[in-house]
């Protein structure tokens, strides 16, 4: 997968290149992180959720992230009337389920974002992605319910049904557009162990998709830069709070080459 | 007090073993301080405000923590619900009165809270606590205004009069139930430098009470818990950043049989 | 300018014997940052925002600050009110215009909160600060319009208009209250890639504001303070996450006499 590895390097260029406006409405435990992770990475990360602001920030980004976390009513409109605009202007939409499958706000949020607005991308655990189906599985234990050839075809199947790239992260990482399937490899066991990593891969695939038109390669090649620095950060952690902080100086320091050469994405 | 050092230890196996989902409805500035303490400790935090969502994030949880920090009218409300569900439940919970003392509103809030529900522990520092017993001590200074057996038959009094247990925080913690008291050593000096440091140990307490049914032990074990890794984390710091990283090293690294070792519980 | 950089050392000890509190009434990115720079300094941090305690607290603390990231018009309503408190009670406020020029919502925000309030400095890189002048300039490529000796004239001529001392960070530092300019040397090049770093040199600026009575002095002091502990730090870094550990660090450890003979104000 030369080519896929080719493409991380490439996107990453790009990013660094032209540092993309990332508009985040996304939840409060994580919005130091989420920023942090996109400035390390070279992307400008903004965050308002103002109804009278959203439409015009979304006018000036690159890409929209939607993330459900700390959620309220309120939030949920404004995500969604940016989320339409995004739509009508034609730029890409990630959204972040966090804590789908948990409670009716989150599970019912993430269906009203889905089919109100044209999400590119989601990414989630398999519980969170899961909740999206309508099957009803308890959140808890889902992430060993399926084998992996099922999770695989179970994904596929449900990317279809929602018409949009799903991005599954976990050991490893699955993101299929219901037609294709990737594999991604990386990451470190600490990374469980920090809160905001699942969301901030999240607003990362959002950086991605400002420079690579396929949702399945950008999530893919976003994932797998994660990945490799998260590799990079584990050998020089001795713990999640050295991990992170090693996690942002790789994110940083990590060279078109070098993820080009570490990098991981294999059919799914 | 090698009995309430092996308490320790054995809490903090079970902790990492049950994972349990602490819900905190906290404020805005150390939501992602206490959601990485809570992590590094093996815990599962979930942070989540809206009115109609703590209810059934109450029904997930093992422990309900709620802290007046950056508070607001609508907040103070969501937060006597999710604290009256989880009391009708039986589920613990954790107050932190951050600021109680300083304006009304925390002052008013706090008490609200301990009148509207069944709050099992109340951390805070000398001052924010004893604003609770509606002696009108000016916030600045009372941490100086007692020896220290004042402060024990005074905390004592006042854990009888509120019916609950109190944990006051400082160079050595005190822990009573009215009926029993505890001083917990440990720590470190760079601990006040560091934001959120308090409300972490808050939520810390949420987590032992998961696993510990009386609420001086739990409360007692969590801070020797927290007192052990802040002794470790100083001796690696060389100031309050490089402190914050490091104790959530050692929280995370942090194995039973060290914590019983070092553990420094004694009679109040 | 050893007058100057003896200012900035006594600025710093008063902060330190001081210990003033701050009111922040700032963007949820950068709470967590903004008060850990505080205390690494040697300041209080408080953040509250609610309607109903917002002048009382306006009432303990010794200064004000105002952020208008992540704002809404609620928020906004608040900070005026806090301000107009502060104005009354002749305390000083420092103003961030987070964003301003970026979005209607922000832009006429900060020129409310300047025209309702006594703002005795404003803290922002150039774009977000010739917002403030009514020229619609975008704000993409704003800070390489002038050159250094247009962007001096520039912002004294704006001073005088807006009656306050504008702070103007980036590669060198300039400050000045209309009449008078200085400029700041110091500060690394990874700042760029650390979120609310900026903000939180708004928040510095507060604090040495409690102290010195000159907004000049007083922002040019602390902007000097934060520069010499971000060389420091960039020894010691190996990205932007082992630099803002670090940053803390250095903020913390720094003493007068370092500052002192290491300080670079000059006349701007």
């Amino acid at each position: 997968m030369s080519a896929l590895a080719r493409k991380a390097a490439e996107n990453l260029k790009k990013i660094r290149a032209s540092k993309p406006l990332i508009h985040n409405i996304t939840n409060f435990v994580v919005m130091d992180t989420t920023a942090n992770v996109l400035l390390a990475c070279g992307a400008s990360p903004v965050m308002a959720h103002a109804d009278n602001e959203v439409e015009e920030m979304v006018d000036l980004a690159s890409t929209l992230v939607l993330n459900i976390g700390t959620l309220t009513d309120a939030w949920l409109i404004t995500m969604i009337k940016a989320g339409r605009r995004a739509s009508t202007l034609g730029k890409p939409i990630v959204l972040d389920p966090a804590g789908a499958g948990a409670t009716t706000l989150r599970t019912n949020a993430a269906t009203a974002i889905l089919f109100q607005t044209w999400v590119n991308v989601v990414r989630g655990n398999a519980s969170e992605i899961l909740s999206l189906s309508g099957q009803n599985g308890a959140t808890k234990g889902v992430d060993s319910m399926y084998t992996v050839v099922d999770a695989v075809a179970h994904a596929c199947r449900l990317a279809r049904e929602l018409g949009t790239t799903l991005a599954l992260t976990g050991a490893t990482d699955l993101v299929t557009d219901g037609r294709r399937a990737l594999a991604v490899e990386g990451g470190h066991r600490l990374m469980p162990y920090v809160t905001g990593i699942g969301c901030s891969a999240t607003a990362l695939i959002g950086a991605f998709l400002t420079v690579d038109n396929d949702p399945l390669t950008a999530a893919a090649t976003a994932l797998a830069y994660y990945g490799v620095a998260g590799e990079i950060a584990g050998t020089k952690a001795t713990g999640p709070g050295t991990f992170f902080i090693h996690l942002l100086d790789a994110l940083y320091a990590l060279q078109p080459d070098e993820l080009e050469a570490r990098c991981r994405i294999t059919p799914g």
